[in-house]
């Protein structure tokens, strides 16, 4: 088992899921998928600053995303209307989660590609009730469900959980015990798994090609 | 040429620095080294906490080194004294590349072994005053140097144009007007340096083993 740590509004945390089923399926494992939400881990629990409203590392990733989704040959946009409102589809994916968990990977890559592919709105609950039959789902149950306090509470218990896991950033890979933080280390995800050690790097290959 | 940015405070750094003259060669390249401050990017420019006393972060960092560092082969231990005054030893690093430049690098290696494989305390300057003498120079002079206003604002300079061209981080590369921040990125660092270019990876090889 494989368990995904995201944020929809993270393009990094997109980057790494339109590949870690391919990485998981390569090494037999499957993968979980967890909500997660920066609004909590990095503003609240760590206290710091959205990544693009930072100085210095905001220029940094602007120039960054483009390279690694051409590096990942994943294809990345940025929508018009910038960056989602985060509890809208992070509740929506609960929801789907809840109702056909076989089906929640899914439902996370179409959100994701809506919104950094398709230039969609995934803040907006029409948006996210026509994604929802993609995976054969009712739309107008789970637009009566995006109204409920009981998803809300779902979604933040599953968020306490992540904080309490120690995710903090989007993507995370949690894997046999080993907590891997960051889209740039796919590399280092898939050495756990072909070798189950962090033996050096060199005894598998030159590193890193 | 490759302008590698570090602090010596900065394990990460460490790490890459053991590496960075080798891949440079690999690819015909020359390394240039840089000092850069932690203290003055992280906290007075961003506006951030020192990485270990960030929530979450700061266990996540503690077990990643260790499993970073034995991936890369590099040795690596935490000295007693802990995290070093970063001043002292920036400074001498200063002094020696206006005496010395051609040997600034291995002046920088061997502070950082000091440091992080050795228990050194290298914010000491009879620490530092030994350690230039490995690269022919004279520690009585780096201890009178140590003490001007001279070689402060000869450091101060140059940090300020580490922050004018973007750096934030430790290890920071910059090749060829591409900036790549983080030991866990040398993959991308030298993907670039094979390649020139940000075509997609699976084009050399599975990736990225």
């Amino acid at each position: 088992m494989i368990d995904f740590y995201f944020d929809f509004i993270s393009p990094y945390g997109y980057l790494a899921a339109m590949q870690v089923e391919d990485l998981a399926k390569k090494y037999d494992r499957k993968v979980e998928w967890h909500p997660m939400l920066l609004g909590v881990s990095v503003m609240n629990v760590m206290g710091l600053k959205p990544l693009m409203e930072t100085p210095l590392k905001g220029p940094y990733v602007a120039a960054d995303l483009p390279r690694l989704a051409s590096l990942y040959n994943v294809p990345l946009s940025f929508p018009k209307h910038g960056i989602p409102k985060p509890l809208p589809p992070a509740r929506a994916f609960c929801w789907v989660k809840e109702q056909a968990p076989e089906r929640a990977g899914e439902f996370a890559m179409a959100v994701y590609k809506a919104q950094w592919q398709e230039g969609k709105n995934i803040s907006e609950p029409e948006v996210l009730a026509n994604l929802v039959q993609t995976v054969g789902l009712n739309g107008e149950r789970l637009l009566e469900a995006l109204e409920s306090e009981t998803l809300s509470l779902s979604l933040r218990e599953k968020v306490d959980a992540s904080i309490k896991r120690g995710v903090f950033g989007s993507p995370t890979f949690a894997v046999d015990d080993h907590m891997i933080w960051g889209c740039d280390r796919l590399w280092m995800l898939e050495h756990w798994l072909a070798n189950k050690s962090w033996s050096s790097l060199a005894k598998v290959s030159s590193f890193p090609f």
